[in-house]
């Protein structure tokens, strides 16, 4: 049932990244149809648990150790529902999951190398081996994955965001994307392409803990609670950092980083236990696969220790950092250009449409084309696979002594660095640029895979660069004071790495993962500046790589605030709400109800006392109103009314019988008519529409756009039934048929549109409608800030501006959206009053101090009341006025 | 006038911690007043520079270049304005605070030594020498905090937790407070005795941060903001941390667990930022200083690479983080325990407060006479300061080898753990029992000081004993295949160091933070375990360190959700909601108002549109309340209804006239009887009583509970007006004979009590109060789990819970404290309805569905509505009655 691939959150597969193009409201009306038919079945299963706890007033004797079984059985299921199990299950499964792939992932990087080996005679025969090893690996990854899940593709990073800000994305966490994520990955990274396991691994870390906490919600009833299966998915995001890298300081802050708005401190130590726990498990693995003598970091280090680092060497460093934040900053333009220009290109992605495996398959082979060593591939270390290179650039020798050695003896892996004719900062600048394009273009391919890694990759090999040059130009170190300490290249690769990953990113805590990679801290300082001036300039020029997917893919999020904006400050929600609010009244009839589905497409829909006193009772989801809607106008009601109207025919006179030929061939041409139209809308008419399988429902928003097949009234006196029937998707021809009513539908056209006028007078029954009874609500005077800060930490999708219960306006995530994207900012600032900010001096949250406007307000709200009570007392109300 | 001692919330000075009595809600009600004032200051300079830029206009020719000085200057200043400039200049400036300080606290240490030095000859000398000087620090530190500002006591970062939760504790922030703090932290360290810097540095670096912005307020209107204040409070609060152990990230990390509930990710970047920065230059000052070759961390330790530790000690790393977790706690429970303990010896608390000085002195002498080197000292390394101490623990050589030698060279500091009759084993022993209880003892004098550092050192020597038994017992090391690599007791130090502060503090970031202090992280692994192990255990113990100075205190916060206690997640609003609950309407007279305000002792009351509709429209503030009664009551209105009848009578009748001497007599009967009443309350009768110099206001809850010698009503029928003003301090008499009015005063006290009567006959107007318009709105169905999130995400202080717009409860941080702590849990969970969990399932924050009460709610809403509205359509009502 969940597996559905109806239940999709209407994911539209393209090219590279997928398309979102569903509205919430729909998909949460469907999701409150599964879980009402769940709490159905749930029901049962609590009703058969409560049948054994009756065991024990069963039986007398016999039972004495069946009861106990259950007692042992119910105390372990209870423990079982603690956190510190769930997590150390997480991260124990994680681990093995990293391990496993990881292992999977060299054993496929070995045998591409053997088979180059092992053709070194024949240069072709070896570039075809190198090249169709790969596009054979992506391709299988990229259409296992389509078939499979075509969620799983990418990093899930983005996705995860979304989801921790609230937004259900069901299908995210479903078994299916977690079989198509693990193997896909395996097959993506085993192919040797420029991509990174990291983001794939927080995705895969979130399914496994959703996998988890369902399997887990079948003991006992925790887990079933939304808010913490929120909290767990965040420590999951933890995990997947933590065992990805054996990095768990670094993945807990990465994770909260990338994945939150405002973080909850006391999950923090979810975080950390679990991935503590899966990073330690991951390198115990290791050990006990005699990969390593002991549990140490994944690339680890040998600086020396007494003096890392000159302080006059800073400056490279700050360089370093600063362009590696244009660096970060153009990776990013250049994948979404990418993204955007063969998106653009009708014909091609037409074409790359229809044959999908096309694109990946390309792509792969041009960049193991120029991969190839014996080709272009010898200038650029191509032989490394991302590890190897890796380990390479972190290496604490100097390649590049000037005056002293010309040639360093390169052993390994190094070698691959040194080229006879070129010199190594030839290889270092074009490692640099090729594979700045290709894990651009690389991550576009539609296969679970993630940057971080390629992008950390070309970051250490920018540091060395600079660091070579800095060892080339000062052969004997900067230092001044007696002891010779050369510099080391070694330290800026760490630097590098560290601040490109933070510059795409956006994040600061890269910083931790590089020296839990690493192992050392010696170089805590540089890498922190350079960091944060890579975060400074990025941030300024580019959304984060994870925001800019968001944005490719539509994914409904809020972005963030930008570095201080005071401008942000100044605005207020008035500034940017919509005054021209939709609302229903409480005593209003079915017409008025009609008349606002018609006119708007709002979600959710205000609902007010009166239209006089516009005091805010709550809001309306615009189904239920929909169904209301339907309800009364729909058959049932018709031929409930006929029956009566029959019944009291036939007591008073019964002589007259009509046989009603002509209104049956009439009615027939309605039938007929209706099932036309019910090929497009089949909405179902019961009360409540969302208990039954809702697929048509998600079409519901084109219909309620007016299709132009359908003629639509011009007048409002032309409100007849079958328009309305029309626009409400409502058929009830054809499920009538089914029922047995006894009362012929003998009326015309005319009767029922007559018979609807009158029902559409009638007032309005909330009675059976589910009413959100606290909506959240704002006062005009706050602030921007104020209202990005509530909706990001509450997860609202929109708020109602309210004054002292009167409902004046509507900020809804768009108009937020655009203000924050600075279409307001420019224009819609107002000049404030000189006391103007004086206003926000209150410290509570929504409660800011806005005498004046209330003030105003509510001498309205007051007048209204004193002309509707009873003067009571005419002798003073003399000195009241006057004291006014 | 901020410096204001009445300003203070209410701090009463106790013996060790200070504690707060004072409301909040009068002093927000003080605030208000103060804002307003400062207000029209603000609007003055903002006149002013008005008219700078209307210079402009001025002059033609020779105020060009005065223009361009203007615009210059306005430029830099709205550069001076950005965020990253505000944290340049806090970071630099408290780097520089902290290092001066250091160097401060060094030249004191070493005086010390040197006159201990200096004196060896004669052992009663020098114990003088040892012992006085301690205690003339200690003693000026308490004394100059104790009149300078008293509020500088202790650590700060309890009372920082409570300012970034959104309670206003002004008094915290103001220059004395930062002079006090500095000078009195730097002669308290400077006495050696076991205290940390650490805490008072969070403080300090507030301090700053609140100057700061206030200085810089002067040049722009951007730090007026409220909600930005508390953004760059936060990083303050890492700044402080930073500088302090120069750990950047630690120091981010450590202030957020400490201080924050929710963090604002977007804050994140400030943090990282303004830490660096102080971290960076408090270390190139060392450089620059000739302390330092280059910038590295702190502690350095050279432990070896290759093989940091073997996979089998981690059995023992983890005993060591059991044990740290039984030893934070029990800290925690002796700091408490010994404030407990002198706070309940009435006779000895008495005495102390009285000789305010002697306290520290006594401690600091027990203290320093136990260390003296020559006595008990020299089996507890007294020697050595606490810098000394933590430098020797972490060395990475091994103090006891058993078997190879058992006299190991100590070099240096070193030799002070070596004692030539006792075993080192039993030096470390006696090191920790006897600095754990002095610490915990030494934290409780009323000085600046924090205990983190106090704590770490402890950790610290415990883990060295524990490693030494390991060294001991494994000489050669428990690694078996091939190479030898011994243990590193230097580790197992750090490991303990980690672990024992974080079960302190209960945070996991003292991980990072031992990283940074000693430039390596290859024990990352064990720490965490450690780490993890500690908090786990001490965490189930007790509360961390700063919550229990939080209650000692009883400063006003809200305790966090434990570690996963799941019934939490099954109380709902409407178990530990309070139902009855006071509120005015709209259409309410004064008697209304008058019986409300005498019932009730809420700083809150609901306003409500209706008794009989009970929709909520806001929340108006007590004192707004007892402004409009006394308005209402008060004389002048009461002459001006006497001016009215005069004119009137005058026009109509001009032949009667009362000399009135009777009267008279008792009008100064009346007037004596106010004057002495006056003096335990003299409320202001203006409308706004907030405008007023607030001193006396904060006695005002003892004068609504009613003192006894004030005679109150016993029937309805008696409330005159006397007792009114007495309820509500108005004194209008003593006001009253300052102005100038025209009309005698001439009515009895029957007259007086008949026109009161009529008086609160009529209908309130609410003109001119100020009423919040939105405040916070729960369901009944929230859980306790999201009520807690909400009030301490949003800092509330109470919500009200309506049901779609009709009041029905409140719930204010009382009741959640109580729910939180425990009572309710136990006996007020409900037997929920088996689909309860269902109703969970909503994803919005306060928009939980819960149908069935709504149903029902609004069935009760909509029939009222029904019976007002007329029906229309009596045709179509029948058949709707049969479809529900």
């Amino acid at each position: 049932m969940a597996r559905d691939d109806q239940r999709a959150l209407q994911y539209e597969q393209t090219l590279m990244y997928g398309r979102y193009t569903q509205e919430l409201g729909a998909y949460a009306k469907e999701e409150a149809a599964r879980l009402r038919e769940e709490g159905g079945w749930r029901r049962s299963v609590k009703e058969r648990s409560r049948s054994l706890e009756l065991l024990e007033y069963d039986r007398g004797r016999c039972a004495k150790c069946r009861i106990c079984t259950v007692r042992c059985q119910k105390f372990l299921i209870s423990r079982v529902g603690e956190d510190w199990i769930f997590l150390i299950l997480l991260g124990l499964f994680m681990a093995l999951v990293s391990w496993v792939v990881d292992f999977a992932i060299a054993i496929c990087l070995q045998a591409q190398k053997w088979m180059y080996g092992g053709l070194e005679s024949n240069v072709f025969l070896q570039y075809l081996a190198w090249v169709t090893y790969p596009v054979v690996l992506i391709t299988f990854s990229a259409g296992f994955t389509q078939i499979l899940a075509p969620q799983a593709v990418g990093s899930g990073i983005p996705e995860m965001k979304t989801i921790l800000r609230g937004v259900v994305l069901k299908e995210y966490l479903t078994f299916k994307t977690f079989v198509a994520k693990v193997i896909g990955l395996t097959c993506a990274l085993g192919s040797g392409m420029p991509l990174g396991k990291e983001g794939p691994f927080v995705h895969i870390a979130s399914l496994c803990a959703a996998l988890l906490s369902k399997f887990m919600s079948l003991f006992g009833g925790i887990y079933e609670n939304e808010s913490r299966n929120i909290e767990m998915l965040a420590a999951a995001c933890a995990v997947g950092v933590g065992c990805c890298f054996a990095a768990p300081i670094g993945g807990v802050l990465f994770s909260i980083e990338v994945t939150s708005t405002f973080f909850a401190v006391r999950n923090y130590w979810r975080g950390f236990f679990a991935a503590t726990f899966s990073a330690f498990i991951f390198r115990v693995l290791a050990v006990w696969n005699r990969d390593e003598e002991t549990i140490t970091a994944l690339f680890k280090t040998r600086f020396r220790l007494d003096f890392p680092f000159d302080l006059q060497e800073l400056p490279a460093f700050a360089v370093i950092g600063i362009a590696s934040g244009f660096g970060g900053a153009l990776f990013v333009y250049l994948n979404r250009l990418i993204v955007q220009f063969i998106r653009k290109q009708k014909t091609i992605n037409k074409f790359l449409m229809k044959k999908r495996l096309l694109y990946p398959a390309l792509v792969t082979l041009l960049v193991s084309t120029l991969t190839f060593p014996p080709g272009f591939g010898q200038f650029m270390a191509g032989k490394l696979t991302q590890k190897e290179s890796l380990v390479t650039l972190l290496d604490n020798r100097t390649w590049a002594k000037q005056g002293i050695a010309e040639g360093f003896d390169y052993i390994g892996n190094s070698q691959a660095w040194n080229h006879t004719q070129v010199n190594v900062f030839v290889t270092l600048v074009l490692f640099i640029v090729m594979k700045f394009w290709m894990s651009a273009l690389a991550t576009t391919i539609p296969v679970p895979c993630g940057a971080f890694m390629p992008v950390f990759v070309i970051g250490a090999a920018f540091g060395r660069l600079v660091g070579e040059s800095m060892a080339a130009w000062f052969p004997d170190g900067i230092h001044s004071d007696g002891t010779i300490y050369p510099i080391v290249p070694g330290g800026y690769a760490v630097v590098g790495a560290a601040a490109l990953s933070g510059a795409v990113t956006h994040t600061v805590s890269t910083a931790v993962i590089v020296f839990e990679l690493t192992g050392q801290i010696s170089h805590i300082l540089p890498v922190m500046i350079a960091v944060i001036l890579a975060n400074a300039v990025a941030q300024s020029l580019q959304p984060s790589l994870y925001d800019s997917i968001i944005r490719i893919k539509k994914l409904p999020y809020l972005p963030e605030l930008g570095w201080g904006h005071h401008e942000k400050y100044n605005i207020r929600v008035e500034d940017i709400m919509i005054r021209d609010v939709m609302y229903i009244t409480l005593n209003c009839c079915y017409r008025d109800l009609h008349d606002v589905l018609l006119t708007g497409h709002l979600k959710t829909l205000a609902l007010l006392e009166s239209s006089e006193s516009m005091i805010l009772l709550g809001s309306i989801e615009r189904v239920q109103l929909q169904a209301l809607l339907s309800l009364q106008l729909g058959r049932p009601r018709r031929l409930e009314y006929l029956r009566d109207r029959a019944t009291a025919e036939k007591k008073r006179l019964s002589m007259v019988s009509h046989p009603g030929s002509e209104d049956g061939s009439q009615r027939v041409n309605q039938e007929v008519r209706f099932q036309i139209s019910t090929e497009e809308s089949s909405f179902s008419s019961t009360p409540t529409p969302s208990m039954k399988p809702l697929k048509p429902a998600l079409k519901r928003s084109s219909v309620v756009d007016r299709p132009p097949d359908i003629p639509m009234p011009t007048s409002p006196q032309d409100h007849s039934g079958n328009t309305l029937k029309n626009l409400f998707c409502v058929n009830p021809e054809t499920e009538g048929l089914e029922d047995d009513f006894d009362v012929d539908d003998d009326m015309t056209i005319r009767e029922i549109a007559e018979w609807e006028e009158n029902q559409l007078d009638e007032q309005v029954n909330f009675d059976n409608c589910k009413i959100d009874p606290a909506p959240f609500q704002l006062v005009e005077r706050t602030s921007l800030h104020k209202t990005h800060t509530i909706f990001s930490l509450l997860g609202l999708d929109h708020a109602y501006v309210t004054s002292i219960g009167r409902l004046i306006g509507v900020v809804s995530l768009k108009e937020l959206r655009k203000a924050i994207e600075g279409s307001v900012a420019v224009k819609g600032v107002k000049v404030r009053p000189p006391l103007s900010s004086f206003r926000d001096s209150g410290t509570s949250g929504s409660s800011s101090s806005n005498s004046e406007n209330e003030a105003t307000e509510l001498h309205k709200l007051w007048d209204r009341h004193k002309s509707m009570s009873l003067p009571r007392e005419h002798l003073a109300s003399d000195s009241d006025e006057k004291s006014q």
